[in-house]
């Protein structure tokens, strides 16, 4: 093998998307660095922002090879100005994902994970092969398959990052929106275990019933009429005063403010115009709502919203945090970690219309599974 | 004397507001207590929210004779639920102000503030008398006046807080909107002596030349068409990325953080689809549009919206922090934090619709200061 096919997109200056599949030279591994056979990378909320940027996908159109598809969509005028940083950079997408040691360095470290399955982070996953240092290889345990251990990074250690931030700040409880999410029924079976109180909200009858068959204490649903008393009580017998919002957009973050500074004047002993001296929270860290956050402030003035991201919360704890939650996430990557696909694709399906309509709404049990090297997707080396 | 009048506010259940100045009985200073004959004591917008609740000034009517006079105004139904904490409960108003020791408890510290004139805080100003613990006094220079002293709290702490909260978190300059008010000024003289970039937002052409007339550097104004540039230039020019926000509705927050996410693109080495990761804080101080908090949220995950409050915010520093603002208050008290008042008036002017009106818009330069014990206002006892 001397190159392999690299999942590749382009924002071009004349407003067009392009997706394709480059066929680049295959990395040699330096002296601490591994080359990984990768066979197993999610489609994460936060690949797809990458691949398709601000485009409309409405506009989506396929041309080129069933081997080698190419699909080019119009990115609104409007939302070019939010481009600007990465118009005429070809970008390799794919945040993480797992495969076999096939190549290594002359360290010992590398020549050690020789014939290894590893989960790796880092981009450019949506490749056959990325070669990466082994400081950044997660060793699976003996017999796991790259597709259990392909989501081991972004939504293990997001949940985990989610509670720690929790407990660092003060907070005894947490509620999550959309949180019938891959990533919401790990946090859900986080809190079950760690015993921490964890409010639910959702937006459907079906992701309800999801979470209570998980055996979650508190599931909320946004879009029945007594969502605001309901919510009040949940987070009144949790104690929750920190929220982790995907949604973003629209009323959802101030309600829950709202309704954490109702529970809060409950005790209030005297009438303070400030309201509760409670400090409530509501960090963001999705995009599903891409509209305005509004936020009508009647909660007093002890409050925050803010954005939260992964990588900045794993710097502010460490190496030694964040190596303590990867060795968590190892020892249970079968139970609290498991992660669930709708579908297994090749890189070439990846670019196929029919499979961007389904994995491109980011709808709840809809996560799509990339096996770069699938029986049956072309290898041109 | 054995009574005083107090003025005092009242929702009742109907919906109804009520001023009043109730006759009560002047009380006796205990061991360590002094009784202050209160001479000025200014009318804050914090004192205003108190004063008048949620109710709707247009509908204010006065009743009661001239030196007893009796406002009522209505509270509109829909606002009534945020007043529920303070119905039926008559509550008296006036965070700060300063007066004359008239008596003393048994203390030695006590009896030392006899005759002094004192700067004091904790509310109930507004009334001919004042019984506070010594530990609450703050004694003014030789010569200064009750006038001199009366706003040596409220606004001084606050202004002096922006900037030692900026420090503390880690930021080099800052963004002030509504900056003309007393406060503002006050802001712009603290950060011209102590060499802090300072931009200031202001809503009209006369409170950029009054602020300019000042010396203020960066002044923008927010009702002209090249805002935008002009505040990303400023924040450039002065590298701030935290903004104190007086206005709290609206839209003025999130364009503050989107003009600091400008800045820091433009330094920015490489693609980031999360934006710069230089945390961006804007803390909402005040209420002056009531109507909601509206962000776009076009300025990555590394930004913050919160409420900010002194007294959480003295709590945070101790004791011994605060000792350390008041000592700089008292040393300054003539220069950097000097107040002006657009009148004088008595408790029973206080409550005329006429005076109402003007120190009710809570208009730039038109602060008002309240003599309780003013010559010709009516003493009962």
């Amino acid at each position: 093998m001397s190159t392999m096919l690299q999942l590749r997109s382009l924002v071009k200056a004349n407003g067009e998307l392009e997706l394709s599949l480059a066929e680049v030279p295959v990395p040699a591994p330096r002296h601490d660095e591994v080359l990984v056979r990768v066979e197993a990378t999610p489609i994460n909320p936060s690949d797809l922002g990458l691949m398709f940027g601000a485009a409309d996908l409405g506009t989506a159109t396929q041309s080129g090879t069933s081997a080698r598809p190419v699909v080019t969509a119009r990115i609104p005028d409007a939302r070019m100005k939010i481009m600007a940083g990465r118009v005429d950079r070809s970008m390799p997408v794919g945040n993480e994902g797992a495969g076999v040691v096939v190549a290594a360095g002359g360290s010992d470290a590398a020549q050690a994970l020789l014939g290894q399955v590893v989960a790796i982070f880092g981009g450019a996953l949506y490749a056959q092969y990325r070669c990466v240092r082994v400081a950044d290889c997660l060793a699976l345990p003996a017999g796991a398959t790259p597709a259990e251990g392909a989501s081991c990074f972004v939504n293990p250690l997001t949940a985990l990052g989610m509670v720690e931030t929790m407990r660092r700040e003060g907070h005894r409880a947490l509620v999550h929106t959309a949180a019938a999410s891959n990533l919401g029924q790990m946090l859900n079976r986080i809190c079950l275990k760690d015993g921490v109180g964890l409010v639910n909200i959702v937006r459907a009858r079906e992701q309800e019933d999801l979470l209570r068959g998980m055996g979650a204490r508190h599931v909320c649903n946004s879009t029945v009429p007594t969502f605001a008393g309901e919510l009040t009580e949940a987070i009144a017998e949790t104690g929750a005063t920190l929220a982790f919002d995907a949604v973003g957009g629209g009323r959802l973050a101030g309600q829950i403010l709202h309704c954490m500074e109702t529970v809060l004047g409950r005790s209030a002993k005297e009438y303070s115009r400030y309201g509760s001296t409670t400090h409530k929270q509501v960090y963001v860290y999705g995009m599903l709502d891409t509209g305005p956050t509004v936020l009508d402030r009647s909660f007093g003035f002890a409050w925050g919203v803010g954005g939260w991201l992964l990588w900045p919360f794993l710097q502010k704890i460490g190496p030694e945090g964040t190596a303590r939650l990867r060795e968590r996430i190892v020892a249970e990557l079968r139970t609290t970690f498991a992660s669930h696909y709708a579908k297994e694709i090749s890189l070439a399906e990846a670019l196929r219309l029919e499979e961007i309509a389904v994995y491109g709404r980011r709808a709840t049990g809809a996560k799509y599974l990339i096996n770069p090297n699938r029986a049956g997707a072309v290898d041109p080396a």
